[in-house]
């Protein structure tokens, strides 16, 4: 029997935000490569598989993506069921195209299972649409941190012309992202938010402005963040104990 | 005992495609509300509930929001457990806001549990990634269609910002989404593709050109359909057998 390498999204980090098929296949997985957001819970789906981390976070150690594409292929040699699981959707910033192109140059059979992005996550946790008829008919996600080598883009001016953005893999560049986003139009009080450690027991949001956007950044404990930019998330800034536990944070 | 109404995703189309959440609320419900394009096997998942059709759809019968904006109302004041079932995510062209803001105004707790979207769906089951690094670090959800009385909107502008775009509700709309992103400045050889019925066993692709919209919109059977613009589509041009299934359709 062919093996097939599973890419799995595993969600913005509770466990039962996998969807049935990606429990499922973790449960019948021999094998499971998992990036370093990965929790004991989600892996705990999978009791009867080897585990291996192949954690790539940002500005902390990582696996280089080769390295990793060659354990999968080893594993595919191997096993009948393995499972990548990656944080989030694997279509969506998670580099799930590297690895796809890889395995099926070595016709290796390759499979994508979807999963819950934070940015819809966040939307559901702090009860804020990210389309509304007649405010908003347009999100962007988008991630201004670029890779070593990786072309210009101008992420800025989608950011600017949508409705509503999402940024990825950009909370600790408080300032640049403030500076390029008035730079392209945007005015420094559309209201922003960051959205910490959505659907865990740490979630915390930060709710200001556009310039408030580096204070706003001073405040993050270190879990994975989102960056919220739209008039849609004024309502945030209105709910009083958000607005007090953005005060309660260092400045 | 308060009840509580949840705002459910039930995502794409597929049942194992929900999440581990989701489907426990739904074998914990009293009621079900549920959209027009939600199948039997996913409302199978709550044999012991009374389910309510409250399908909205474009084009066809619809009920109108307010009266089930009342109909959640009533469930929330004689049930515990209220479901309102959502086609892919809630708070993505889900117009969960409207429901959200009536049933707490009125003092009803309300929960959103998110779901996968359309667009993620179909990026896993055409194997293309949304973001590539060097060459997709943006994508755009949108729409061009307008609810009567709404106002207008440049979401052809954020569209022909982004690297990569996804638009729903418009695969009707070939021509006019055709025109306006070529006014918008896209070039007409822009690959295109639209992805019908993601995640089911009707599930068909159209890929193309935004020259070719409106010919390829003209193979659509009648199931939900996504338009996915953007250079990052020419893979799925290149694929043969999706080549031959276009040339397949009348044109």
């Amino acid at each position: 029997m062919k093996a097939t390498v599973y890419l799995v999204g595993a969600g913005p980090g509770a466990a039962d935000l996998l969807t049935v098929r990606a429990a499922r296949l973790l449960g019948e997985a021999d094998i499971v490569f998992y990036d370093a957001l990965i929790g004991p819970e989600i892996l705990a789906l999978a009791p009867q598989a080897q585990k291996v981390a192949v954690g790539k976070r940002c500005g902390r150690h990582s696996t280089a993506q080769h390295f990793i594409n060659k354990r999968l292929l080893d594993a595919a040699r191997r096993y009948q069921v393995v499972v990548r699981l990656k944080g989030g959707d694997p279509m969506l910033f998670g580099r799930a195209h590297e690895e796809i192109s890889f395995l099926e140059n070595k016709n290796i059979q390759v499979e994508i299972i979807p999963g819950i992005t934070a940015a819809l996550a966040a939307a559901a946790e702090h009860r804020v649409s990210l389309t509304q008829r007649g405010v908003s008919r347009s999100v962007v996600f988008a991630t201004p941190r670029v890779a070593d080598g990786a072309l210009p883009s101008n992420w800025e001016k989608a950011v600017a012309a949508a409705d509503t953005a999402v940024l990825y893999m950009a909370a600790n560049d408080g300032s640049l992202v403030k500076e390029v986003l008035i730079k392209a139009g945007m005015r420094a009080d559309t209201p922003v938010a960051i959205a910490e450690s959505v659907s865990s027991p740490q979630s915390a949001l930060h709710a200001g402005t556009l310039a408030d956007l580096p204070e706003l950044a001073k405040g993050l404990k270190g879990g994975p963040a989102l960056l919220l930019i739209g008039e849609l998330f004024a309502a945030l800034q209105r709910q009083p104990e958000r607005i007090a536990e953005k005060r309660a944070k260092p400045a």
